[in-house]
């Protein structure tokens, strides 16, 4: 299926635990599912790429800038964006079991088994009736099918259902402690809304003149009925949105160009071409106009990493509606109001950070006709690597810990360092390769004589001796974000 | 009773919206109480007091690490934290007027009643009993003692009142779709408990030996029930928490250290030392063996920005009880196993901010005997500045803006830079003032010929010709993190 190692995924979740990306959350109490911890390491590379998205689209664009919105908003938000009526699965219970199943995902299962049974007349029929009902958001119709069709749960084995119900995604919360005051809030399922409601408040303070854009970087929760593949899908995760405001017909010039744009960015880190792919939305949401996904070959196939949606106004036009407040823009080149239309790039941070583990993981044979080795490396970009360089002294003693202490100093406030002084070097340089560090500067006797230390770069474990007044500019020329801007 | 000028808190405030710092959450829906978003220039401040919090604690201390944990924990975690017994206010209600109110606040409202009309004796009484029946938790008491001291709502003006329950402070919501599985979750009130669940993951996983610390920036949430003061006290909030653990016994060493080294990070903005005091806590929490805040002079007050606490072995030892999984350390300079102790310091972002901005917020008197000039200019620390430096063209036209976006391309990498080519340029300058940028880049005909451009100093408002190519130089020296780490 993939040109990936056999067991690769597996090997770089245990990788991933053993050198503290990613933990279970709250793992001392058996974990909480779907939901994740960055480890040390983990929270530094995830910094990287937020800084690395954040330079490249708010820093470097003259008309894009940042926001910050709170996780929780005004519950009309959701009515006006339509998450309250229609973010929703249709859900239903067996009475036996007391199991709950998606009423759709137990349906496409009898149309699999129709089909590997040669019964492809039955299985289209149902198909048709399902993606009827479905659209017509019929539930005692998708009831009817189940027990047409003799759809038994399979822990009781019986077919004693309830009603279909819609079971909506988004967690609510009540707020407030004063009885008359307390209401319902959700944690947001996307953080797009932030930035629709804050549209004309960065419009007017900033003096954005469109076309213009608006990014943020922060958490967003689903409660996903079947939440899986490891971070792919978490109930808690953060997302990389930015929303692009245009003049109506002009949106699918911008949406082709920021197309183009990002998937340079992915690109930059120096990934193959080959991983990536477009994937262009056939069902297309009833409100856009235009979507692709960027998509990068995991493992288990082709998926979903990036977003980039031809909203239209449907966001802002809901939020005038709902809210009773004009949400537009005099375009004086025109000399025109209008309700601005939006381009949408939408990024899964936690998706794309698994992306980067997998990319640079690899189990590297080191063999010789000698003797047999081998070692772990993750090969990230120096930019994104969360420790930039290692310092050693050779040995513990003869003044070399202080000397290196001394590089050191020097060093650690431009980049993320690490001291090191236990094992030998060999090994040093093996944990180090496991966490990307791109680095390693050894100090030893020669170091106190003339000021030069080696330096062993991680990709090719080629060494060489630099006087380590060098260092700076060595490492800095590296791991500069210039490289990928 | 401060130095501030009159009315300054207000003025910062809307000198907050209207330069794109803080906006009402949901505004256009009239808002979300006690909830905020952090508009274009409020987004890079704030990114710009993690980097800073985050540079001097993880990058710069050998042993301290970071962690990114979920908001998402194990609901037991709240258990053995003590937080879903404890952390709860006593509430009441009036059966005629439906409002809620804290116990213990209308008996205060009592005393200090009793204290104003003379009647010492019945506030020192009413005092004592109070402190009773809110040590042994007897709610039914407190019902007694408003009754009994004839307390009726302000609104209903009644003594019709409920039984007096307790309000847990934590947000709860339902995880998972299938019914069984269904669970409380809660939304951690405090970023403290994701360290210590890790504890053990991050000290084997990065090899850590104590003394060592793990340091952490992410939302927490508490429903208060008496949200207040703009950004001073918010039902969303974000924590920057540093848990450091250490040998039992050395714990009062190191908490002396820490109040020291935190003090001189507040300091080494810039901030007058007049301005902040430390404040001890007489009541400790019970597992607390010392506690200190570092309190800022606030226009209405000193308030405590960051925390000091030695929390002794309490968490880890609970965690240790409530999840059955050993918590030890084995300290090779001792040969002995233990729980370790721990001291953390514990900063509110947001008050952190809103201390940033009033402090840096100044309404000048330019006024010369020729005419009256004023400006607002926000006195921020260059390494905080939201925009590092603005590029002006002197005239849109003569090739003015083309140069000035070329020196613009140059040096966005590295710095974030605002392109501003509209009205005059004094107006330019006061607009750049209002949001803090410490230079501004005039780009003018002579810059055609000779490459020199004018570069203007905010707090001094003077200007100085100088070669373009030194800008990076001039901007990169009075930007870096050198001044200040």
């Amino acid at each position: 299926m993939s040109n990936y190692p056999e067991e690769i995924f597996k090997n770089v979740i245990s990788h991933a635990k053993e050198y503290g990306f990613v933990f279970p959350s709250s793992e001392i109490y058996d974990g909480l599912s779907a939901v994740y911890d960055y480890g040390q390491n983990g929270a530094e590379l995830k910094n990287n790429l937020k800084t690395y998205w954040w330079k490249a689209m708010v820093q470097m664009n003259e008309n894009i800038v940042g926001l910050d919105a709170a996780i929780f908003m005004h519950p009309k938000v959701w009515e006006a964006s339509g998450h309250v009526a229609g973010f929703a699965d249709p859900m239903i219970d067996n009475k036996d079991s007391k199991k709950r199943y998606r009423a759709d995902q137990l349906l496409e299962d009898k149309i699999a088994l129709y089909d590997s049974e040669g019964k492809t007349d039955l299985a289209e029929e149902l198909q048709l009736e399902m993606d009827k009902a479905l659209k017509a958001e019929d539930l005692p119709r998708l009831r009817e099918l189940i027990i047409e069709h003799n759809i038994k749960c399979p822990v009781s084995g019986t077919a004693n259902w309830t009603d279909v119900r819609q079971f909506n995604l988004m967690f609510s919360t009540q707020m407030g402690a004063l009885a008359e005051e307390s209401d319902v809030v959700y944690l947001r399922p996307e953080t797009a809304q932030g930035i629709f409601v804050n549209y004309l408040n960065v419009q007017k303070s900033g003096r954005m003149k469109i076309p213009f854009g608006i990014a943020q970087i922060g958490k967003a929760f689903r409660n996903e009925v079947i939440a899986r593949q490891f971070i792919i899908r978490m109930r808690e995760f953060e997302q990389m949105e930015m929303q692009f405001f245009v003049r109506p017909g002009t949106q699918k010039e911008w949406f082709e160009r920021w197309k183009q744009v990002r998937l340079k960015w992915h690109l930059a880190l120096g990934t193959s071409p080959e991983k990536y792919r477009f994937h262009e939305h056939t069902k297309l949401a009833f409100y856009a106009d235009a979507a692709f996904d960027i998509e990068f070959e995991f493992p288990f196939g082709f998926k979903e990493v990036e977003g980039i949606h031809s909203r239209t106004d449907f966001d802002l036009s809901q939020h005038q509606k709902y809210s009773g407040k004009k949400l537009q823009y005099f375009d004086p080149e025109i000399n025109q109001n209008y309700v601005p239309y939006v381009i949408e790039t939408s990024i899964g941070l936690d998706r794309l950070f698994l992306l980067t583990m997998i990319n640079a993981y690899e189990e590297e044979d080191l063999s010789t006709e000698e003797r047999a080795d081998s070692r772990v490396v993750l090969r990230l970009h120096p930019c994104l690597a969360p420790v930039k360089a290692a310092i050693f002294p050779l040995t513990k003693k003869d003044g070399l810990p202080e000397k290196a202490r001394e590089i050191m100093d020097r060093l650690k406030v431009d980049f993320n360092l690490q001291y090191e002084e236990k094992d030998a070097i060999g090994k040093r340089y093996r944990r180090q390769d496991a966490i990307g560090t791109p680095f390693c500067i050894t100090v030893d006797h020669q170091t106190l004589e003339d000021n030069t230390v080696t330096i062993r770069y991680r990709d090719t474990m080629q060494q060489e001796r630099v006087n380590a007044a060098d260092l700076d500019r060595i490492i800095g020329d590296l791991v500069s974000w210039k490289n990928v801007l």
